[in-house]
């Protein structure tokens, strides 16, 4: 456990969202060490990105192409790089990073174009380095379970596949009110001639995929913008025939009120079903023809992929934010002790303590007392 | 957001669970070092698990005395420590690190006794260390929710408080069966006087009391041991009356089949109720007397606490560890490569990626056709 | 089935809400004709609402003491009645009904003291005629499939019940807004000591013991009166500890805001637990210990009590009410036809109809085309 | 209330299951009095379900056809029938009563064929009598409620349209193991050239039509059979484009395993959203866009359709069917007793009562002795 690999990141400078939690995520394993950054297309951007992430001012660039060319005359330069930028910087991006055989960790979709797809497939293939494209709904406990059932013929033969990914956050015309996020999604020359389906029907395109092990054969779309003077869609409809026989549908929106980020997918075999829902993504319905439906749970009885799961059964993986929200005041306290300062917080106390400690007392007092009431 | 404050971690060795968790909150937001511990009660574990966590061995301490002692004298030793023992350590430990001026960030309950958790209190007002204690429900943004809400008199005066915190793990006698998380905690001698009460009884308490702002003022209790044998209690029944006249009930059970970690707040008061489920933990349902339920989110219309809240409401917050998830397999797959292996691994590869904007393609070549079927 | 039960009332006026729903209960099956009441304990209210249910008004009595007598004497006499009064009338009017032969059917709780309870055993011992009480809870198919599961072991030996029935009808002083049902239900003259205890606490304690077959041993109560001025309890807390060893809570209460009729039961026993949701009754959760979790449903795989479910499995019991809802209205609409008035409605006509079997004739025709677009 | 409509039924007899259910519905609120019937297309059945029924035998006809000619010539000859059959005998039992001007309530698909279809409306249009056709998921009160909400605005003009209708019952072709319900159900010269959309397919799309108002304009389907052999559709993927400009999406599958009646609507609109499942049917989600969802509830706070409703809320519509249950029960054991029997029962008993009120009195005692243990 004790290695880490040396991490780069091109894109996810400070306004950004996912280039955040790509660091997260690399950091909660304790397996990847952030030490060289092109984190904005724009150099002042980048530069204060780096300063605020504490990465050494040389290794702070201002392209991935000049970062991709020195990190790799460095001895201890990165090994691997996360992009995480729009999605027409994609191929560019990825292909410098490879040339120069750097594993690459690509956020999804590949890239803007299909052109673009396909050189980054030749590239992937010349280089020696790696390519991982973060589909990361597949990395859930719950997906792992699902797919691996599927494969041990749990479900039987796949008829069915029903696949769905609404949002609700462009419902209105965000793009036009200067929300970074919704205009570089919403502009083709960045994220692609899809909108909603490349943004979020990939996601749902490539999960009911990666459960099944099926691939797509032909489909019918029906893609639709509702938002006026929106430049791509914002809402899709998609019928779907898979090789060997499976029909399916797709839906993905934008502008479904209500809906946060409701990806669910539901599978149908010839001797029972799946279903999972990314909201409540701890849960896996296990549905045999003929017998009550079975609920599980990650870590819980039945589950055969600990190695994707941290925690017990019973704790959402949300547990580990709440842990760290904990911790993360405790350095904001430790750091104003050490400025000096004395600020209000929310954290347990001693005396918290100490009065828990009092309710076990307590507890314990008026049960051997018949439950009569003893004072706290 | 640069610096990184220096943590040591008494207890939290190889076999144990919440040290790993506290190590990932930790880690999580950056903001502390892992530099020193004292990881185990036996040495030679303490130095293992030292080993595997790539402490410097000159800071792997085989008691947490010997650390506390050594590590004050460091110029650039530990500014905080994470004590995750079993409970009878809590206090021994806390007060060898209070004595030095090291804050100290504690697991619950605070001691096994009553009479330790007073001296420990004397001892953290004594000191100038700070003192924290890990309730770590608390910590999740739908409780912060919560009691800001019920502070802001969202509901208005309390009357009654409902809170439960059901397992199911010690419906047998795993104690007995060589399971070390069962032996201490049902051992008095480690754990205290309580059992269940002590291990998660004291969560729902302090829960309800961080919740509400109310304090207890007095309980009659009906503890109980269903398993035989079991030497502490394994079932609690509580009713609880609280300074100002709210009544409460308070269950926590361990031998109540098919909860996991169920632990549940139900807050009614004069004009409204709150209610919250730790497995659902994303979720709060607030009921106005007289109006629709409403469920707010964390991070939805209506949060009020974005600083505990990381990733965007609809995400549940185990997205995070699925992001995870995937950065931990590449880092397997880069570290195999480096070795000269080619491992079977589940990571989306540009093949999918291809896949991916072709789905696209095909979406959009449909759609322009009135989607007619094409090829995928 | 072609023999209908002669059947009277008392009590059950045109305010009175449960009585409309023991003449629903009565005529669902076709098993009962009402045909006498002593519907009001006002004699006009009583011949009012005699005339609006259509009895023959020689059979419409001023007093249950009146009608026992009379109906007694004729030869097509009532052979059954149904007391749905407040509580303090249901000893006098069994009495007399019980005297005379008569089967009485009658509302719960059996009496407002514990003195007329014993005299009511008394009587019902001594007449040959039969007594059920309405406990309607225990008719829902669910729970006669947890009982049956209970006595075959499906659970084990029971140690927790955990029963609650909380409401939020009663949170302001409805009693002093004259609103009768809570007039009534507030007075201990007619509801008896209890209020919120007697009104639906019977109904969770009823409950409990009728899926666990437990008989209660003691008990610890501590019930509340949260509304001003209230006269009974509106929130009840209390310890059970059943005969052999099972322990359990009980709450109930008409001061929790968002809770409509929360009736909810879980019982956990060495080798599993079940749990059901009056507001969810189709379903019943079976948690196996060590197993996942099963949901079973009214009617589906592994349910064994047929008699009591009239409908397949996934039409909620609401079904039959949807179905009636539109026979009401065409007989509304067929009534206002004979009265030469068209009035407007909702119901589905051979408009509706046709386009139906066009949607069924375009799907038929699309798929014929390979999922061409084809007009409606 | 007092006058009931005379109706006759054809079909329903005792093998099959919607004509329990249509008799149950005309019941329910005792408007409507059973007084002939041609039950079955098969002479010596329809008169022996005509006597199992208790009508008279002069009035139970072996053809629809002598029952439409007959009643019309009685002075208290059926005023309605209700048309409960296979779907190929629609078309010319309802022209055979209209012609009589006797009213038609009709199951659906109006016809199995699109022509018969066009020939009833001319019948209908051209006889005086109403027709009512029971799409029986329009009369459920949350239904109700969603349509005046979208009536009145609540969710803007509608955009997006998902409804869908799976069922697992005919994973297995039951239809050649003599389950009369699959024969018919899948035989194309009985159910019309649909199968799947025909007879669960159809409600949907009447459904999303009710509640939305929108008329369908043009529609792409896939429909497809699975089962081996089956000569109509069992799994059904149509999009939908409505006049207007709304889309949708219309699924409906009897292969889908763990789906029961799983019917759910979910309607999107440029302020906001609805969504409904008649497995739940007593809730309906409104989601305005950029508020916290709101779950509203049947007679609960918003509710605007209590015409439709007989219960308070918090009352499963199955409340009633669990009372009924009793009182059937009830109605079994008075015959018993009648015949001399005292037959095992599960009813609630005099005893239960005592039991009832014994905890009352408990209750008043304990909390009056502060909360002390008392025996039951």
């Amino acid at each position: 456990m004790s290695r880490r690999i040396r991490l780069g990141m091109v894109g996810g400078g400070n306004e950004a969202f996912i280039g955040a939690v790509h660091r997260i995520a690399a950091r909660l394993d304790d397996r990847y060490e952030l030490v060289a950054g092109a984190l904005s297309s724009t150099p002042e951007r980048a530069r204060a990105s780096g300063e605020a992430l504490g990465l050494d001012p040389a290794r702070s660039y201002d392209t991935f192409a000049a970062m991709a060319q020195r990190e790799a005359q460095l001895e201890d330069g990165i090994e691997a790089v996360a992009i995480v930028t729009p999605n027409h910087v994609h191929y560019p991006a990825a292909q410098a990073f490879l040339t120069q055989g750097i594993h690459v960790i690509c956020d999804k979709p590949l890239t803007s174009t299909l052109d673009d797809a396909k050189k980054l497939v030749a590239a992937a293939e010349k280089s020696d380095a790696l390519f991982v494209l973060t589909h990361n709904y597949t990395g859930y406990p719950m997906i792992r379970q699902a797919r691996a059932m599927v494969a041990d013929g749990a479900i039987g033969k796949i008829r069915v596949v029903q696949v769905e990914y609404p949002q609700d956050w462009l419902t209105t015309p965000l793009e036009h009110e200067g929300l970074k996020q919704a205009e570089w999604r919403t502009d083709p020359e960045r994220s692609g001639a899809g909108g909603c389906v490349g943004d979020i029907g990939t996601h749902a395109y490539n999960l009911a995929g990666f459960v099944t092990g099926l691939k797509g054969e032909c489909l019918a779309a029906d893609l639709h913008t509702f938002v006026e003077g929106r430049r791509v869609d914002d809402n899709v409809h998609v019928m779907l025939r898979y090789k060997g026989g499976a029909r399916g549908m797709l839906w993905s929106s934008q502008v479904a009120p209500g809906n946060e980020n409701a990806l669910r997918l539901r599978v149908y075999g010839e001797t029972g079903g799946l279903e999972w829902a990314q909201e409540d993504p701890n849960y896996l319905w296990h549905t045999p023809h003929g017998e009550p439906k079975r609920l599980l749970t990650r870590n819980g009885a039945g589950f055969t992929q600990p190695s994707t799961a941290r925690i017990p059964p019973g704790h959402p993986e949300g547990y580990l934010e709440g842990f760290a929200n904990l911790y993360a005041e405790a350095a904001d306290l430790i750091e104003a002790k050490r400025a000096g300062q004395t600020p209000d917080h929310l954290l347990p106390t001693v005396q918290d303590g100490l009065a828990g400690v009092q309710f076990i007392d307590a507890c314990v007092r008026s049960s051997r007392r018949n439950a009569a009431w003893v004072d706290l």
